[in-house]
């Protein structure tokens, strides 16, 4: 998009989004996972919700004044699936435009709202930062754009500006905001009070009252007004954020991110500065949105069929009613439930009652305890080079798919413990094993022995796919001696 | 066994067993397969249904009168489960003496039990049969060993004997027999009538009537008049029965049975005889008897936790009750759930209301429908050689854990479409590669190009273990020309 044409799209001067997207993802297990968040999944329609995100704030801003708030480990299957919707012709993005800030860690959202605010503040001290998760739904996007506009001109004169939502239920999921006063002359509210998630009943009560909004993490300010907040009610985490101030730009920032985030005690920008600030206003906003927060929130964004369920992939169900049924690459049957989540992946099954769905954290917690891996890796994993996906481990083996693209190289590497065999599915591979250099061809195959230097090369112009059998008696990835590596990864294990 | 052992252990001179086991089994879907039916399974013990009924009669009945009627596919795994329980010491079976008819195709009970009545009666013309289905569960084996006793002495009166079980509930998943008079002199009644599966008023009218008893499906007879029975009542089965009693012991046998089953109409015992003939009585037998006959059928016979339910394999369950929860390698997590069945396998998983557990054979007839092998393929497949677990298949590509037992080989054959490439987890391979035989000892692999003759034998003493990826364009098991085979399957296509 040349840049003319970007700043006709958004009258919206000095206005930046910033999208938190540092998620751990545990309550949509198991489809999500640590490796693979929600933000990540196509839980509601062909897009994942970071890609659904970043669609509608593109409506509204140019994508190079977008910011996306991540960590390592979920950064470059966001970039890939950025770079898809750039393939489709309707989306509006250039995926180089859009600016990632890479946490080291999760300090919780005042941490990330605060790497944003001064990013943004040295780009332009009058920069406006309408800040929201990676992992919502926002139906009415038109109305959403309008009650921007509205937002942006209270946050110019000062004030921390909340979306709040009118609720229509009395939902127990949700933080709840009381209105206070209206501003003078404008269309918004200060801010009486934030309440924790309530019980059903006060829920019910705050419902009938009509002075409670359902507090939706969308926020705009201007980022100095934030950042003063942060000085006034978070002294350390300010003084560790000017620390890393002074190194934007220059090599040092990454080791500065990473010392300053060693110190930063996690706190939330709700109960940190929002629920302390003056300045804090809430503008109601009808905008259909959910923060689908479980299984069962699918239900207020999905259609459903004419028995209520909603199914995905491969079920074969007899008369059940009201349900969630996710099937996966295996055949999923169901007979006869109601008020059910189902939910098949490769790895691992969840059968819940639905009204139960957010005690599936309990099953994760409990994933932890016993030591499996269940909760932590989704089978298929992003890498520079491409990508690959754990088909199968068993006593003295372990299966992978390996897709790697054109022109990529992994690491010039070698294991102590294991054998590798390399079956070439489709393209070319071009083999480095010990002193010798070769090319292994389309249903062709080849092995490294243990302690042998090797690489595996995409010559091709197509990708290379490939099975890697690897055996012996020790077969985890720290199991690995780097010596060469496009991706500069010598000194780390992955 | 020495044979004057089996004989003191055995006072019941003529007396035969003869066990059902050619069950499709679709009831305990996705654990049961056409491949690996539900008398092969461990549903409720360490032990398989085939492995628990040939070990209660072999209590009766030295194991050389022991004759399981069953067919090709199950033979196998069925030979394989019996050679495990002789390995256990507390068993009192030699798998060399048990008898096996196996049956082409299956043809219901009434052809099933005339092959192994004229088999009988060839060996002893007064033989007696004690017919059981491979796939019921006697918990009461000392009480049905007696009844056993008490049943010869009617049958040597030449009475069909029917086991008939006292109802304790208003069951509608099995048929009913009504009782007549009492045979005189005998703790035995003669049959006024059988009735199928009734509905649940009429269920619970038999009940209370005292007059109605389960029908087991266990029979005890002499083969001479269960012979005579079939040609009064089934003269075509008879004459088939006769052409293939001629070639008892010879060569013609299989070829006879072959040609007399592609001929046979399918009938079942109880309607072809049992519900026609003058000679039928019925033994009240009180032995705890469940027939298994759907997952529901688990709570008659597995012990349940103080919540009521009853758990396998990897599950994690917060506050279910009353359920069936089937895991298997992967992780089940289970939230809430009340009165379900969740069967959780390789390729396929099953959520189910309790009550309609009979349903599954719909689901089974509808992946038949949609051409679906998920119904047919459970994962292991035994081979004379070892067995094979097809473990991923993708496109271009699938992978198999194959095992091959010491000193075994597979066939000298050839692929026209795929390369086959064999990596050694454990043992030594010995590997013919067209016009090349080497060794592959652990940790190596090999790969075989399209077109080449080529074997995999294990010449060691110890199990080889291998994983195979086959790549190409068709990887479907009808491509294989086989050239020499230890197992007689040079023109057989599996």
């Amino acid at each position: 998009m040349p840049k003319s044409q970007s700043k006709l799209k958004s009258p919206n001067t000095g206005l930046y989004a910033v999208i938190m997207a540092g998620g751990s993802g545990t309550r949509f297990w198991p489809l999500s996972r640590q490796l693979s968040p929600k933000q990540l999944l196509r839980i509601d329609s062909d897009d994942s919700l970071i890609q659904q995100t970043v669609k509608r704030i593109c409506s509204l801003v140019p994508s190079n004044r977008v910011h996306i708030v991540t960590n390592e480990n979920h950064y470059l299957e966001m970039k890939m699936q950025l770079a898809l919707l750039k393939e489709k012709s309707e989306s509006r993005i250039q995926k180089s435009e859009v600016n990632f800030l890479i946490e080291p860690e999760g300090r919780n959202t005042a941490a990330a709202i605060g790497l944003a605010a001064i990013s943004l503040f040295k780009k332009d001290p009058n920069s406006l930062m309408l800040v929201m998760p990676a992992d919502h739904i926002i139906k009415k996007s038109e109305k959403f754009m309008d009650i921007v506009k509205d937002a942006v001109d209270a946050a110019k004169k000062g004030y921390l500006v909340t979306f709040g939502i009118k609720p229509d239920r009395p939902e127990t999921g949700y933080g709840y905001i009381k209105t206070g006063s209206r501003v003078k002359g404008q269309g918004i509210f200060m801010v009486e009070r934030f309440t924790e998630k309530p019980d059903v009943n006060t829920a019910q009560k705050y419902l009938m009252s009509g002075d409670y909004l359902w507090n939706s993490g969308i926020f705009l300010w201007k980022s100095s007004v934030i950042l003063n907040e942060i000085k006034n009610y978070l002294p350390d985490l300010y003084k560790n954020l000017m620390d890393v101030k002074k190194t934007i730009g220059s090599n040092g920032f990454d080791a500065a991110v990473k010392s300053a985030y060693s110190k930063i005690k996690p706190i939330s920008i709700d109960y940190g500065i929002l629920e302390k600030s003056k300045k804090v206003t809430v503008i109601p906003a009808d905008i259909d949105w959910c923060d689908v927060g479980s299984w069962s929130a699918l239900d207020e964004v999905v259609e459903k069929d004419k028995d209520g369920n909603i199914k995905m992939g491969n079920v074969i169900d007899i008369g059940s009613g009201n349900s969630i049924l996710y099937g996966g690459k295996r055949v999923l049957a169901t007979i006869g439930l109601k008020d059910l989540v189902v939910v098949d992946t490769d790895d691992a099954t969840l059968v819940c009652k639905k009204t139960e769905a957010q005690k599936v954290g309990k099953i994760v917690e409990e994933l932890k305890r016993r030591g499996s891996e269940a909760h932590l890796t989704h089978k298929t994993v992003y890498r520079p080079w491409g990508a690959y996906t754990v088909l199968e481990t068993g006593e003295r083996f372990k299966i992978k798919r390996i897709e790697v693209k054109p022109k990529a190289k992994l690491s010039l590497q070698m294991h102590h413990h294991r054998s590798e065999h390399w079956v070439v599915v489709s393209g070319t591979a071009r083999v480095t094993n010990g002193d010798k250099v070769y090319n292994v061809h389309t249903n062709e195959s080849t092995y490294i022995p243990p302690s042998t230097r090797h690489r595996l090369e995409n010559p091709g112009i197509v990708p290379l796919h490939i099975i890697e059998v690897q055996s012996g008696e020790y077969l985890e990835e720290d199991d690995i001696v780097r010596f060469d590596d496009d991706y500069e990864r010598i000194k780390k294990s992955i």
